[in-house]
Parts: structure tokens; sequence; C-alpha cells
């Protein structure tokens, strides 16, 4: 497998603001973005919420940059039918600040077990339920819900959808024909132990469901199961091997880098950061 | 689905040593776990190896106890062929010590990517090839080898086999027949996300693979990622329920607790855990 090369092509590249630690305001995260040659950005909702959402998304296109994704849904799996409908209210309101930045997609970390349940089949379909609600909107706003499988290490508290294939399992059951916007948000670090991935990522691009691709590294040791991800080419994921199978499968959108890095990363100047994103890309990717 | 009742059936549950910290010799253990009633002992190499093994196996014998499993194989993938064969003759002494003790299984805890490696495809192979060797030193013992997916946050560093139904490909491939010595340790810890459990458990059993069952509790928070397993019925995990589909696959072994809590049980009084054990057998699995 080869991987078509990032080299001198950041305009492909994404940075989630995520990775940067949130030391500066939105508006400084953009220009840093756009100014270190990068073609896109993803930004989280606590740094578009209760702003004006307008004058970010002219911002964001004056300078350039496209939206590989906003990150991300309320969880959703609630001990309590009001906490259900509440959690549907907060994803359809932010579906609509993601359209008016012009998301490529709208990022559905989807929550884990409710309350004190212990019943994962359950918090499963109210993901499934949630998610066929959430359509509705999805489909006026225009922007499409990439349904994130996160590490099996956050099925209890942060995601109880797993894996590529269960992920495309309820796209499946949703949406038979392939007519909805709804697909995939493919992310190296929850992934790349699995050992049906290429299986996975393959069914996934038939399927048409890659709508974003997520790199970082994991590192060895890991020493916390949140904020201790690596930056690529600094852990054991074979980078480009996924990559590689990513595109073969068809994806062609921005390779976007999401970093958790509180004792590291987190603490190092942006620009620094950037510059090694930058370097990595090209180099590790 | 409905769990034969642990109520009265202590000598169902075994005692995986692990779970109380090593705080005794294995003496003291073996006479603590035969005394709070349990039908089991599952001991560590560290607590065999360089012993008198013809001494401890007539002492478990003599407090009425049988072995559930005996923990565990060195890793198996390495970076050179000289570090490969010498993991293969380390397991090979294990397994006679696993003989000599009249172990039910021994544990297979595979390992991850050797040295620098990013070739997950590769360390499998590895792992493949060295149970291959291995099983006729296990014809010749007469101990089954109990192949243990582990959880996919321990793919790098711990064991590339995570999931059941890859840890059922890999003894199809060694043993289509269902003829050699070889199955599976299922542990909850490792495999209660699989949102394919069901399906997987119902396999092994109609494989006839499952050797042993290992139960703990999954905490949330998590605050560290191999050493801060629950007690059971402290966490999220379904344990009947699961214990329901192990059973109703066939499975009537011993139920054995493996809990690794550094900073909770192994810092309680040995009797004490025993005790709690005791009960929750009863009460949560």
């Amino acid at each position: 497998m080869t991987a078509s090369s990032l080299v001198g092509h950041l305009d492909r590249c994404s940075i989630n603001t995520a990775t940067l630690g949130y030391q500066g305001t939105l508006s400084d995260t953009i220009e840093g973005v756009a100014r270190a040659g990068f073609g896109a950005i993803a930004p989280w909702r606590r740094e578009v919420e209760g702003d004006d959402v307008g004058k970010i998304a002219r911002r964001i296109r004056d300078a350039g940059l496209r939206v590989s994704g906003y990150c991300r849904s309320t969880y959703m799996p609630s001990a309590t039918k009001a906490e259900f409908d509440a959690s549907l209210d907060d994803n359809r309101r932010a579906l609509r600040d993601a359209s008016m930045i012009n998301a490529a997609c709208f990022v559905l970390v989807v929550g884990g077990l409710p309350g004190v349940s212990r019943d994962l089949r359950a918090a499963r379909k109210q993901v499934e339920d949630a998610i066929g609600l959430l359509l509705i909107d999805a489909r006026e706003c225009g922007v499409p819900l990439a349904l994130e499988p996160l590490h099996p290490m956050y099925a209890a508290d942060r995601s109880c959808i797993n894996t590529i294939e269960q992920a495309l399992d309820l796209c499946s059951a949703l949406d038979p024909d392939m007519a909805e916007p709804l697909g995939l948000a493919i992310d190296i670090y929850h992934v790349w132990w699995d050992p049906s991935l290429d299986v996975a990522i393959a069914r996934a691009g038939r399927e048409r469901r890659i709508l974003a691709f997520h790199v970082c590294d994991w590192l060895v040791p890991t020493t916390d199961m949140l904020l201790d991800r690596g930056m690529m080419g600094d852990g054991v994921v074979d980078l480009r091997s996924i990559r590689s199978s990513v595109e073969e499968a068809g994806y062609s959108g921005a390779v976007e880098a999401e970093i958790f890095s509180r004792d590291d990363w987190w603490k190092r100047p942006v620009s620094e950061t950037l510059a090694v994103c930058r370097e990595r890309f090209q180099t590790a990717c």
C-alpha cells in the first residue's frame, strides 16, 4: 500500500483546535493555523457557542481555511426522557452552528452508559434513536453527521460505539440506501488496534461513509487514558499504512491532527506545535 | 438469559492470587483461599518458579484446591530470532510447571509490538507461530493453552490479540479440527465492551474453546490502565449477563476473580479481600 504524499500538500491538512490546548482565542488560532499554511481547521463548540457565529464563519473563510469538522455532539444515552430530549435539542443547535461555519461534518461522540446503567445494549439503542432523529436536522442544515467510533477504553463513559464495523452497522440500519448525510469520522487513535481494520475501512469506503480522518499517535507507555495522545511519529501506529487504506477506500478529504496532550503539547507554544505538526504531516503520516 | 446461581457454590469459584497483591507467601495464600471456602486458585509464575514445584503442587492438593489456571506466558513477539526462541523455551518450562501443579490451563498473554516495531500484523503472525510450536509441548504436558484476548488498550505493549473473534480465528487457523489442547481464557475486563460479545461467546462455545473465565469489574473513572480494576459489583459491567452467555455456551468450569488494584484491594488485608470476593461472587456475578 502507498499513501499519496502529503509533502507540499498542507492544503489537505487540518488542525483540530484541541491540539493547541485552547491557549489563545479562536481568532488567534484561525490566524495561526492559516499562517502556518494548513488548508483547514476543526473548531470545538466551546470556542464557538456564545460568540457571533457568523463572524467566526467569515473569519475562517477570510483566512482561506476550510472546516474539516465541528466538534462535537452532546452525549446521547440518557437516564430520563427529558435528558434525552435536551441532548437532542443541544445537538440540533450545534448542527445549525456547524452549518453556519460551513463544516464538512458534525462529529458525533455519542456517550457511554447513562446514570448507573450497566446496559450497553440499551445505550447503543438510544444512540441509534438519537441519530435517527438528528438526521432530519442534518438534512435540513446540509451538514453530514460523522459518527466517530471511540476506543473501547471509553465504552463506559464517552462512547458506546467502539469499532468501525459497529458504526457502519448503525449507519446501515438507519440508512440502508446510503442516501442520508451520515457517515464516519475515522480517528486512528481509536481504531489502530483493530484486527479487522483493513476490512472495516474498505467496507466504509464501499458504503461511502468516510467523512473525516483524524491522526495522532499512540504512545508507549500511555500515562493518561484521555489526555496523553502523541504527536504523529512519536508513537507506535503505522500511520502511513492506515492512511493508505483510507485513501484506497476512496477518501480524499482532509487529514486532521487531533492531539489531546495535557502534559506535553498543550504546554508548548502554539507556534511550535503547529510547526511540528507541519513537519510530521509530511514525514510521518 | 439467566446464570446459574453461585450462592453456596464457592467450590466453583477461584481466586487468582494477583487479586491479593502478593502480600503473603504462596503457602499463606493457598491456606487463606482454602479456608475462605473457595474451590480453586490460580497462581502466578513469580510465586512458583525457583521454588520446589512438587511441594507447591502437594500443598495445593492437600488444601483441597483445584488450579483454574497458571499465569502466564512470556511475551512472544520478538525483535530477533534469538529472543523469539528464548521466549519459547521459557514458555515450555512454564508449561511443565503448569503440568506439575495440575493447572486446568496455561494462560497465554501474548505480548504486543516488539522493539520499535509498528507492525501489528507481523506481531500477530509471530504469536501464531509461537503458539503453533508450543502446542507440541502442551500436548506432551497435557495442559491446554488458554489464549487470553486482552483489552485493545494493551495492543501496543501487552497483547496484540484483542478480541474473542480474533483469538478464535487464530485457534481455527492452528487447529481447524478442534483436536488440539487450545482454547481461550475469557476475562470480562477485556471483552465487556465488544459489540459482538454475545456472538463471539456463542462461537467460542460451539468451537469448544472456553477454557477459563475471569471476572472483576470496570470502574468509572478508571485511573490506571493496568492496576485499577474493580471488585465485582463496584463497576459498570453486567457480570451476570456475560456469565450467562458463557455458561449457555457450555462452560461449566471455574469462575476466577482476577483483580489488579494497586491503590485499593492490594492495600487491604488479604482476609478482607477474600471475604468481599466471597460475598460478591454470590451477589454480583
